[in-house]
């Protein structure tokens, strides 16, 4: 199979509260066609792609945010961009809110082939913010509230001629999630994300929310030598405004492709994925390089533990 | 103690094989007193700043190269360094290649306290390059051969008012560098590195050699909420040309003070510690958000081993 492949970042601005599922579909589905055209084999969608990002909204009651999740991929609403996809032979990540038939709730992407079928599904591990309402934000970023930490770990699968791997928006963040997917030969990460342009937490510069943004999906691009496909959900949605910059990094870390809008729109790179090979067989030889014995604590420890003698000293 | 700290990176031109230890010693002399007219509290000398980069050349029988190792630290020619520092009030940073009383061989740095005594050890984890000569490259890179892989781990310590971490150029390119140090609390982490502008292992378009120099540092420093000095030995020595990009990046991941050129020459930034708080207690609280149930790969595998499914399965 062929390692070269056209890729797109399908970005989609922003979708309204009372926005219906398929109008959303309609949107991606107007992306998938012209990614079709520019002859595109992948599509990467955002994080929580068929709805507003409602960990934003309070609700006591959890279950009164159901008509946010999907119980099934695909269902009636979805199946149509799956076989738009695979009419055009494309494949595609696809982030949605998902909620187990037995009452769990994942904030999830699934892998999808060329011919439609769900070939993978990653449920977000970081997840980012809070649980209980928090008056002085602006607005809620209440994630921690509407989803469990994801159970599956970070997978990867054959695809496209290559190993891919999956994250959704805050795990970007982290670098074990690359490194745990570049251990299991990850060549192409994708992930979407739901990003506000303001940091409601502590104060921070509102640019360095973009330059966060492509630093580390850059950065990691390099350091896991893989290409890092981002795709934002984009705009001002209900009153809160998200951050653009979808983008394309190949593992050199340089951005080859890069969205110019917070709207709804398709960025597209030719890729070799050969070009993994390079980092993976020098420089980042993990196998003549790594020392896994001075790295015991990455996964033993969860905090910050001060050394004992550190801890002991007075300041 | 106070949190606010004035730091320097003392980057250095080229020293010359033949170059004296009494001249690259009167050289940092020089730059010690600039930090002290600067108001320096700490400064960060290069990896191996008192020789030439040895590691480009080969020899059969590696006792020929003892010349290049330090015995003792501070020894008879390193001494007026440490005499000058605490004199000045200075604590310092410095890489050196030792040579233990058994035999042992690290790329080495060490921790000075402001009044010149040694608080701390660093032995270099990730060596880079080869052990053997290799006939196609256009000069070595055999720290295999001229180091065993450091045996101390990640340490830090607490000094300045802050807890401190080292490492040397080539770990500063692993993300498992600084999360070993910022799970033991790291707030400021330092570094010296000798790099080609020339990637010998493979072709990389040399623009991207800086390029990645400031990317792992910034993201790492912004993934890691800490401080992050980086210091070069830099220019052409004998014929090698080293990058320079000395840098000093804070815990945005922003460099807040860059070298200029590929000389001597010293920077200096001040920078208040407890901006690395922000960080650690929000989007990277590792407490909070952390999920090492997932991470187990990356501490007990060392290269890279495609799942079963993927490995069997046929391209």
């Amino acid at each position: 199979m062929s390692r070269i492949l056209t890729i797109g970042a399908a970005q989609l601005g922003p979708i309204a509260p009372e926005e219906s599922r398929a109008s959303a579909v309609n949107r991606m589905i107007e992306l998938l066609k012209q990614a079709g055209d520019r002859g595109c084999n992948f599509v990467v969608f955002p994080e929580l792609a068929l709805t507003t990002f409602f960990p934003r909204y309070y609700e006591e009651d959890i279950s009164k945010m159901d008509r946010y999740y999907e119980r099934e991929m695909p269902g009636p609403e979805t199946r149509p961009l799956f076989e738009e996809a695979s009419k055009r032979g494309i494949g595609f990540y696809l982030g949605y809110a998902e909620l187990t038939p037995d009452g769990h709730r994942y904030n999830t992407a699934v892998l999808v082939d060329e011919t439609g079928k769900v070939t993978g599904k990653y449920r977000k591990v970081h997840l980012p913010g809070h649980s209980e309402y928090e008056g002085q934000r602006p607005w809620q970023h209440l994630e921690k509230r509407y989803f469990e930490p994801g159970d599956l770990g970070f997978g990867v699968w054959r695809q496209h001629g290559g190993i891919i791997g999956m994250a959704l928006c805050n795990d970007r963040r982290w670098p074990e999630t690359y490194r745990v997917m570049s251990l299991k030969g990850a060549e192409l990460i994708v992930l979407g994300y739901n990003t506000p342009d303001v940091n409601t937490s502590a104060f921070e510069p509102n640019h360095l929310r973009m330059f966060h943004n492509h630093l580390t999906m850059q950065a990691n691009a390099y350091m896991n030598s893989c290409f890092v496909v981002g795709t934002a959900k984009a705009g001002v949605e209900d009153g809160c405004m998200l951050i653009g910059g979808s983008c394309i990094a190949q593992p050199s870390g340089e951005i080859v492709s890069l969205a110019t809008t917070v709207e709804d729109e398709l960025i597209t790179s030719t890729i070799d994925l050969d070009l993994a090979k390079m980092g993976k067989e020098t420089v980042f030889n993990y196998a003549r390089h790594r020392r896994i014995e001075h790295y015991g604590i990455i996964a033993s420890q969860t905090g910050v533990e001060l050394p004992p003698e550190l801890a002991d000293a007075a300041e």
